[in-house]
Formats: C-alpha cells, sequence, structure tokens
C-alpha cells in the first residue's frame, strides 16, 4: 500500500471510528484501526464485533493494500501534525508515515486478521430526513436502560403502527415515544442505544438524509461519508403502547423553562430522598408547586403559575423529570396525572409528534 | 441576621469560595460557608485551615447576624435559582432564604464555631500590577513540586535580589524563574503553590493590583474584592541560583510554534520510555530534531529549522518541554545545552524576564 492524504481527511475519519476501537477491546487486534484502500479511497474502520464503524476518504492511491494500526496512537499522531499532504507507505507489517518535517514508522498487523465488516445482502431500506433522525435520538434515546439484565430494554425499538414510524425506549421507570415520519414499510427494528449514540455523534447539522439498510440480524446506518454496521437486539419489544394513559383526571399547562427551574432547585434537597421531589397542581391556586425535604439539610418549595384544570399530589424522580423536559423545546408543556400511583404523562400542548411518561415513586 | 442580596452577587462570591470549602474537609464544619454581615455588606467566607477565602459583596441589612451553611448546597441552590433579589434570614441556627417563587430552608451551624480567618497585625505590604502577577503565576507556578515529603518545593519562592522581585518554583526536574519587577524591599517569602493557585483561579482580567501583606508565618493577598489569607511555608529554599548555567557550549534558536510541533509529536511515541525523547541541535544542517522510540508501537524523528552554534545532543522528558513551552509567548525560543547531562537552559532570545530549566535524563 502507497498513497497520499490529507492530514485534515485522514484525522477526520480517525477521530470519528477510533472511539469504537477505543472503547471496549477483547481481541488486540480490535484495538487497531484498519486502513484500506479501495476504488482510489481510503476506507477507515474500527469494530468492537457488537458494531463496526468505516469512513471512507479520498486519497492518491499508488499502491493498492491494507493494514492495521494502533487506533489511539494514530489518531493523536495524526491529530499533531500540521495541516499537510501525509504519505502512508505499508513495509513489512509496517506502516511509514511522512510529511515535510516528520517521519515515523508506526508497527501494524496484516489485516487479514482484522474481523470483516458485515454485509447486508437483501435487506430493506428506510431513508430518514437527517435533522428529524437526529431529534428523534436525542429525544428518545436517554430513556433507553442500561441494565443489561433486560436487553430488549436497551434498544430503541423503531416500529410501524397505522402508516407513522414510531421510535420509543424506556427503562421501565420512563418511556419517551416519538413519531418520526409517515411511511408505508412493516417495520421492526430493536437497535442498541449504545449504537445510535455513535450514529448520534457522527451526524452533523447538514440535514443529509440518514439511510438505514437491515435484515432480521443486523442494520447499517449510512450517514454522508461514514458507515456504521450494528447487531440488532433479539426478543419481543413490550407492548408499551397500553400502559400509556389515554387521558387524565388532572393536566397543568405551563411554561417550559418555568417548570425546569423549580424542578432544578427542588432537585438540589431531594438528594437524599433518592431524587423524590412532591409535584403538587393546585386548580384553585392555577398553579404548580413542588416541595422537597431532605432532614439534614432543609427543605425546599417552588412555585410556578399554570393553567390547570383538576387537583393531584405525585411523587416523581426529579433527574427523570429533568431529562423528560430537555426531551420538548416547545415554549409550554402540559403535565397530565391520574392516580398518585399511575403515570404521569408530559406533552406539548403545540406539538403531538412526541410523549414522554414518567412513573411516580411511592411517598 | 436578616437581609436582601443580589442572587448574582451572592452567587458569584458562593463560586469563588466554595471550593476551599469542598476540596479538603476534615471538621463538618470545614465543608460549610460563613454567612457574616459586617458594615453593611455580606462576608461570604470559607476555609480548609491552611486557607481561608472570603468575598465581600453589597447587600441591604435589616439585622446584623451571622451563620454557617453546607457550602455546596448553599453554591448550587442559588446558582439554580433566577436572576432575582433574595431575601436571607436566621431562625434558630437555619438559614430561610426567599425569592419570588421560591422558599427553602436550609440547616445550618452557629457561626461561633467556624475558624476565625487569621489576622496580620504588623506584617509589610507589597503590591503587584495584576497582569505581572498573573503572568508570574501561570509561568512558575506549574513548575512547583506536588510531592509533600520536600515541602519546600511544593511552594513558590518570593524573593528579592539586586532590586530585582524574582518567583521561582522548582520539583527538582525543572524550574521556572520569572523577574516579576523592580523592588526596594527586602523580601523572602516562600508561599504554597495550591494556595496561589486558588489565587490565581479568583483574579479576572481587569488588571486591578494585587496586594500582598505578610509576616514571618503567613500572607494575605487582596484581589478585588476577595481575600485570601495562607499559611507560609517554613524551611530554607535551596540555592537554586548556583545551579543555573551561566552560558552554553551550543544554542539554538527557532521558532516557539515549531518546538512545540515536533515536541507534542514526538512525545506520543515516547510513552514506552516514560516521556524520554532525544533532541539533537545539528550546526551544519541548522536545524533541531527529535527522536522518540517506542519498541512495540513504532519510531519518530521529527526536524525544524533553526539557527544553531554547535552540536549537542541531550534527552530530556517531553512533557517538561511541553509544559516549559507553554510558559514562553513570544515568538521564538532559544535552547541552551552544555554537557548531555547538564541542565538546559530555555529562554526567550527576545525578553531575559523569564527562564526554565529542564534536567536531561539518562539515556
Amino acid at each position: 500500500m502507497k498513497l497520499t492524504v490529507t492530514q485534515e481527511n485522514l484525522s477526520r475519519a480517525l477521530s470519528t471510528v477510533s472511539r469504537i476501537a477505543n472503547s471496549r477491546g477483547s481481541l488486540p487486534i480490535l484495538s487497531n484501526v484498519l486502513l484500506k484502500t479501495v476504488d482510489n479511497q481510503l476506507i477507515v474502520e474500527a469494530t468492537n464485533l457488537d458494531v463496526a464503524m468505516s469512513e471512507t476518504i479520498g486519497a492518491k492511491i499508488k499502491t493498492e493494500g491494507s493494514i492495521t494500526v494502533p487506533a489511539r496512537l494514530m489518531q493523536d499522531y495524526v491529530a499533531s501534525l500540521p495541516a499537510s499532504t501525509l504519505t502512508l507507505e505499508v513495509k513489512d507489517s509496517k506502516l511509514q508515515l511522512t510529511t515535510d518535517h516528520h517521519s515515523s514508522t508506526i508497527n501494524g498487523t496484516p489485516a487479514d486478521d482484522f474481523p470483516v465488516m458485515p454485509v447486508i445482502e437483501k435487506g430493506d431500506v428506510l431513508e430518514i430526513p437527517g435533522s428529524e433522525f437526529k431529534q428523534t435520538l436525542q429525544q428518545v434515546l436517554f430513556a433507553a436502560s442500561s441494565d443489561e439484565a433486560r436487553p430488549v430494554l436497551t434498544g430503541l425499538f423503531l416500529h410501524s403502527i397505522d402508516g407513522n414510524l414510531l421510535a420509543v425506549a424506556t427503562d421501565s421507570y420512563r418511556l419517551a415515544e416519538k413519531n418520526v415520519m409517515k411511511t408505508d414499510k412493516d417495520i421492526s427494528l430493536l437497535i442498541p442505544a449504545s449504537s445510535l449514540q455513535d450514529v448520534l455523534r457522527v451526524m452533523k447539522d447538514d440535514n443529509a438524509p440518514v439511510s438505514i439498510q437491515y435484515d432480521d440480524q443486523q442494520a447499517r446506518f449510512s450517514v454522508g461519508s461514514v458507515e456504521l454496521v450494528t447487531r440488532l437486539i433479539e426478543g419481543n419489544y413490550p407492548d408499551y403502547r397500553r400502559l400509556l394513559p389515554k387521558n387524565s383526571d388532572t393536566t397543568a399547562v405551563l411554561k417550559l423553562s418555568d417548570l425546569q427551574e423549580i424542578t432544578k432547585v427542588s432537585s438540589l434537597f431531594a438528594r437524599e430522598a433518592a431524587g423524590g421531589v412532591t409535584v403538587s397542581i393546585d386548580e384553585e391556586k392555577q398553579d404548580v408547586s413542588i416541595r422537597s425535604i431532605a432532614s439534614q439539610v432543609g427543605e425546599n418549595t417552588a412555585v410556578a403559575e399554570a393553567k390547570v384544570s383538576g387537583e393531584a399530589v405525585i411523587t416523581m424522580n426529579s433527574r427523570y423529570i429533568l431529562d423528560a423536559l430537555s426531551a420538548f423545546s416547545g415554549e409550554s408543556v402540559s403535565v397530565n396525572v391520574n392516580g398518585k400511583l399511575d403515570p404521569c404523562l408530559l406533552t406539548d400542548p403545540d406539538n403531538d409528534d412526541y410523549l414522554h411518561v414518567v412513573m411516580p415513586v411511592k411517598s
């Protein structure tokens, strides 16, 4: 292999894929990054066996070839070079990298030992506008569980109902559901949330569409020059829709920023109570108040004006409320409560694309 | 105690002093912050027994008084409140804090138990322009040792020689010395570097002078509305001046950014060798090259043009070189070498206020 490539392009590709290589290595070669010439381009690739990520960049290829080199060293090294043209050449499993004032030799491993990126041969293809997909991931992913004991809850469930494509995630304490777009396909994909965090990380603000090719076992995301292949999670997603409250006895509509502020302040006094704060919705006063008590340090009550119908008192984890509110971007938020042990539904009164459910805690 | 104060002022003072309280608490009350009215102002104060820091802010005092409350909770709480006027009132060792939409009670401890900020009654006073003092700390402090086994090396030595005020720090592997300004005083203060880090943290860019009042045992720094009192370190500072190279057999002058770049790149291959890189100064080629070898991962050579007189090869820790170079701000840097086991002197050829010495490592 012999080629020239710009420092900017190589550095960008290395920083995109190297995180995959660094994060979870069991086999030594998984801490390496693969450099491989294909069709007068250079592919930079890393994998941790669950996920494989590659970026294809322009390069002037003199001799075709491939090698794998330590990802972290290679990334740090190329990033620290000045903007210039780099010459890469493989000799005896060593990568020689030269530029005007620098010449280095990095010991590598032949590419034959590197796990091959899985190919999806038949699979269907789904295309989603970039901004919609990015917003979906930002609004839903954080609600997924990180507890491997229930693998299905560590995924984002992308499925179609009545011509709508829905994305949902839940850790059983809270649930987020986004209506992504209309679709005429019949879709049911359970995608690891961690893989989607990697997809989110490489998404730019250019609104380029995201293409998802999938079969029963894996999915390939294409975002610009980056490709990511992930396994899918096996198992049936819980029938969460029958748990969503259909209507509510009590509803309070208030400014999103007000509810964020009073929840945040109250959460400071809720550390002792594992984050639990008591939300009171008062129809007579037309306000929402949040009370938190820590016997050691003190107590706090914070109030915000609201448009209220009905009365309710419910205790919830303040962190879950704050997480949920960060997913809303409208002016107002609607808090919908039934009994004090029933799920609390948060919605945007001006936009019904997104809903969030927080389970109460016993107080 | 009863008073009103703006959220902005109280939040700023709490964030200034609270780090002292949080960092090293042995007695429970040291994790508290003291609020105390004096002369129609509010003093916010924290201490860890080595250092005491206070900020004085404007307030409308209705009743004089004082209390101590948990520093972290108080800081987080006030920071999360909206910009507004806060009412603070002490009742039965509890601090009641109210604003339009928030009311809280924070359990406190009477101020009688709080260690009194030491007073320097006689002591001399030294005044240093803010920008000079800030630059001095940035250029010198990092060279101090963090090893408590030799306490004198954990300090910055501020002393006068021949009408000049010099600041120096060394951990015995490298040494930084700054000529701060002219002085007609006879000064010899050994100040804990950690206390000066706290001073540096509160210094603004407004070039307000720093006033240092000192006696044999402690020093008080006044920076705007903030005061910091620190103990001084006992013991004699090493006679470092006789170790400074008087003249050099070999000198290379090169662009500061060039030397930074080639050192940084080389350091990536020096991890195995505990950071050691070999610097070669070549009179014939008129360049400086840095070579680093890691048997496992590879090797690197980086070259930069230089104005060279003499020849030398010396092995040094790349981290110490990079630390040193970050203290220079001129266009060029001069590397002065005698034998390969003699200290290497780094200076700015256009400015003789600052010098840095790096000891070689055996290669």
